[in-house]
């Protein structure tokens, strides 16, 4: 079993050759830069470990790796868009960095590149990786959607949030995942459940996310702290807050969250006060708990030596103490 | 040999039957109106045409048919943002009917909807199929780009502006009768010669569309005349003028056209009666001769009878006295 730093190594390499030398230059540009700003590979490694759980050859799995990250890399390009974020990873988003039009273009040459990518895979595996990637851009779609809806939506569900999540965030770890058990040949069963333990590590993940953007280092974290805030996104810590705040302080949270007289700073100093002195960071830990166990429950039904499963029970580990 | 009208029907039933009443219907409303807007199926009518020639199945040149129409739109959808064209085909663009998020995330779930639907293709073509429509979409972008870039660019010669067009537009032809040639199991050369009958029936075709932008009648087009004008697009009608035009002519041509202080009305009015004293018609239709007998060159080379190619020689013709 490879370590993650030479499954990363490898990825890198690979994601370099892909070649964005070409013109015009305005498009590939953009193109290579939002692939090197600094990304963390999580997808694609998922699927070169996923395919070595089941023992399956990670060449033959590079090309799913490599559009999946090119994929998601088109998503960060068009959200960044859409949610008017000047930042990623401490560096000038694609959109701010040229304009609207062309982070429009290059994400639309980035999914296309995605699909194209995968073609690359062996001849008998190139519908089901298709589909998959197909259905799982739908999907992120769907979820990007209903995350611009609840913006606009004055009351939003606990649940209706987690749903929102699941599309927009956990069904590509779990897909990634997914891709690593098709290019090995595993079987429905264990291909079902190495995706749905990527699909709850996603969703832990994500509530990680949630926390770190409230309570987490602004600098090793790369984003401005209470971006959720500011842009007004109903995260976790918002709708438990707003379940859990009573009286003076639930008008606070009600006031200072949709209003935008205030500056930033205020704002994210005022509404992160409140989150603190209702508790609402615990609550999230424990959510984020609940899908973590049920991911590592997916995990042990996989039928391969516990000893396969050991390089996706650490990335787990790592993803949500952030390691990396 | 179906009729022109028996395949249309055969498109238009069928991508009724795709399905957009899901939800969150902020993402799939605009994808159904999107595919609904009045499009004339030119795309997608030419695969199943090109089909038919090689004497295919057509049933089974139905999925690269559809995924090159929902492509198209995309195509459309995200263009039409970029140039901030508040109307096509008379109506409403997606962008502005809904906002500008919901336009590029529509857009977005389409081409990845085109991917989808060309994974219900015979298992032994999805590998070629995914090729072209990837490689189609790539070059789409690239002549997008090109065609943003000419919009801040002093000295674009007509070469330069052609393969602009050709990638924005006439690959996408070509590629359409390509997808069919494929489904059929033509020769490599007959799919060659196909794809080439396309890209210069596109090319004349988008000629057409230049000359008809200026000279053509408003309420038949759909679009508001002059559209190039008042967006300042270099079109060859422009170019050609640009070249043709001498002294007093030649600088109220370029006062005229990259100032904004006039109004649309007279902006239009200005450039066209200039067109017209210059005599940029002739010469563009001339051009566009050109590419129609190059592409009916490339279409008497292709190895069947005669009478198999009366679909096409039909269609061709009536794309270019633009009959519907």
């Amino acid at each position: 079993m490879k370590t993650k730093e030479s499954l990363l190594r490898l990825l890198n390499d690979n994601l370099n050759k892909l070649s964005f030398d070409k013109k015009p230059k305005e498009l590939y540009d953009p193109m290579a830069y939002a692939l090197t700003m600094g990304g963390k590979r999580i997808r694609p490694l998922l699927t070169l470990m996923s395919c070595e759980v089941f023992g399956g050859n990670i060449s033959k799995a590079l090309p799913s790796a490599l559009a999946l990250e090119v994929f998601h890399n088109f998503t960060l390009v068009h959200d960044d868009i859409m949610d008017i974020a000047p930042l990623r990873r401490g560096k000038e988003t694609v959109y701010k960095k040229w304009n609207t039009n062309i982070g429009i273009l290059a994400g639309d040459a980035m999914l296309a590149k995605a699909f194209e990518i995968i073609t690359e895979s062996d001849e008998e595996i190139i519908k089901p990786l298709t589909r998959l990637l197909s259905k799982v851009a739908i999907e992120v779609c769907e979820g990007q959607q209903l995350d611009m809806n609840f913006e606009h939506t004055e009351h939003i569900t606990i649940p209706e949030y987690l749903e929102m999540i699941r599309l927009k965030t956990a069904v590509l770890v779990g897909s990634s995942l997914m891709a690593g058990a098709i290019v090995a040949g595993a079987s429905k069963k264990d291909t079902q459940e190495i995706y749905l333990f990527g699909e709850n590590l996603g969703m832990a993940f994500q509530m990680k996310d949630d926390i770190l953007d409230v309570f987490g280092d602004e600098k090793k974290f790369g984003k401005k702290k209470g971006g959720d805030i500011i842009t007004k996104k109903k995260t976790y810590l918002y709708l438990k807050a707003h379940e859990l705040a009573k009286d003076k302080t639930l008008n606070s949270l009600i006031y200072y969250f949709a209003n935008s007289t205030f500056d930033n700073e205020t704002k994210v100093k005022v509404i992160s006060d409140i989150y603190e002195k209702v508790g609402v960071k615990k609550h999230a830990e424990k959510q984020m708990d609940v899908f973590y166990n049920k991911s590592m429950s997916h995990l042990s039904k996989i039928n391969v030596p516990e000893s396969n499963k050991k390089n996706l029970v650490d990335i787990a580990e790592q993803l949500l103490v952030r390691e990396f």
